[in-house]
């Protein structure tokens, strides 16, 4: 059942399921939040989750901030992209790549955290501040909470840092408005790709894209339901096409220079 | 109880519990595995679930290469710092950050996805990735399964990828070994830093810094158990003293536009 609409495939099933997977395999972005507040028990339980994630060495190498002043959320809204639903989800969570805290501990001891300043440990920031994210994804869903993330919070990098406070040596990486859902929100399950394109055996295998065409129009039909036009291949391409369309996003090595995070 | 043991605190307590939350807070890396097989349902459960987590305006760029060949096994692990239990894990997949779908893509169509070469996207990559591999580790829990991630897989990036075959604008980002704990491991739940530290509200407080202290405490006993030495700082600045603490990955720039993610 929910292998079905997660493939938007009548065929697709799994020859194992439990409360997890079915959880999980029924995921959507939420963008609708009913007011009720998100407590503090579901915030500290959201964030122990994030913790439990696996990281590099141990290094946890992210942050979060939970914003809830209405008015802090209209600017930060206002900095990504102007998305409504940020505004109107009791909680917008800010995840952060942090290095600062490396740094600071490296300042206070006298030493160097020179590997701080090559584009490989920017990455574990990413990484391990997503391995996270996403635990709490789960979470929120386990108490009934809806989210969606919010990559716009790189349009504006540099914005976002001074109006949260953050210091050298850390960047915003995705934004995750939180709340119940409401239900009145007309939205689905979106299709992924068939599971054959994206798995390989052994070895990697691009004849995999021939599964593309029958996607294309499993996404087209769950499109028209919504009025939405375009199959995967035309906005995959529409997304990619160039500097134009990242939303001033091209500049974000540059910026990671000027927070501290050169990437090198 | 679940708690106590994340924190390596007593004291430590949650006011909502089920038992998703209990399964999340209940992991640690896996390393020592049982001889028996992951099976093809497990597996398909598993990147189910990895293909439910949220991707970037659905671009869904990245694929897995599922492992099970023993000798292909043993060279990964000794591409991956010699890690003897990438060859005893059953199933060891690897994650691809991979944007050469879309590159092919827009070659058949005659298209340009220029966006592709900066390093937003490289970062979308790796972050949609990460999502999807954690959904991935809370699934394989779910079933019964042990993992840890490999992120010494892109020690030689170039490597792995004339092993595996990737094709162009695509880089193995970590990778997943994956089988049934062994019971004999001597292992435990690694505490993490105090909420307080990582958890801010409206604004960054660097202030929160101060709970690293009972932290470096809490490790150093739990590493003491294991007949290990040294404390959370130490081993932070110790592994981010500098390149030649990165087994070569302080070259993942180069690497990458090498492999055609000029992440500019």
């Amino acid at each position: 059942m929910s292998a079905t609409a997660r493939y938007g495939d009548p065929a697709a099933a799994l020859g194992v399921v439990n409360d997890v997977l079915t959880l999980q395999l029924s995921h959507r972005s939420v963008r609708r939040f009913l007011p009720h507040a998100v407590t503090d028990d579901e915030l500290a339980a959201l964030v122990a989750a994030a913790q439990s994630a696996p990281t590099s060495s141990n290094l946890q190498p992210w942050s979060v901030v939970a914003v809830r002043d209405p008015r802090r959320k209209a600017r930060l809204a206002a900095l990504a992209g102007g998305q409504g639903f940020i505004e109107q989800a009791p909680l917008f969570l800010i995840w952060v790549a942090d290095l600062g805290r490396a740094q600071r501990l490296a300042d206070r001891a006298g030493a160097q955290v020179t590997a701080a300043e090559y584009l490989e440990t920017t990455v574990i920031g990413f990484v391990d501040t997503a391995l996270a994210a996403q635990n709490a994804v789960v979470a929120a869903a386990s108490l009934g909470l809806g989210s969606v993330f919010v990559g716009a919070i790189r349009n504006h990098p540099e914005e976002v840092a001074t109006e949260l406070g953050l210091p050298p040596h850390t960047v915003a990486t995705f934004g995750l408005a939180i709340g119940r859902p409401d239900p009145a929100e007309h939205a689905g399950i979106k299709p992924r790709l068939p599971q054959e394109a994206v798995l390989h055996r052994e070895r990697y295998d691009a004849a995999a894209d021939e599964h593309i065409a029958a996607y294309d129009e499993r996404l087209a039909a769950y499109n028209a339901r919504f009025g939405l036009a375009g199959n995967w291949s035309g906005r995959v391409l529409q997304r990619l096409s160039g500097p134009e369309s990242m939303a001033g996003r091209h500049r974000l090595r540059q910026t990671l220079e000027r927070l501290g995070l050169p990437s090198r």
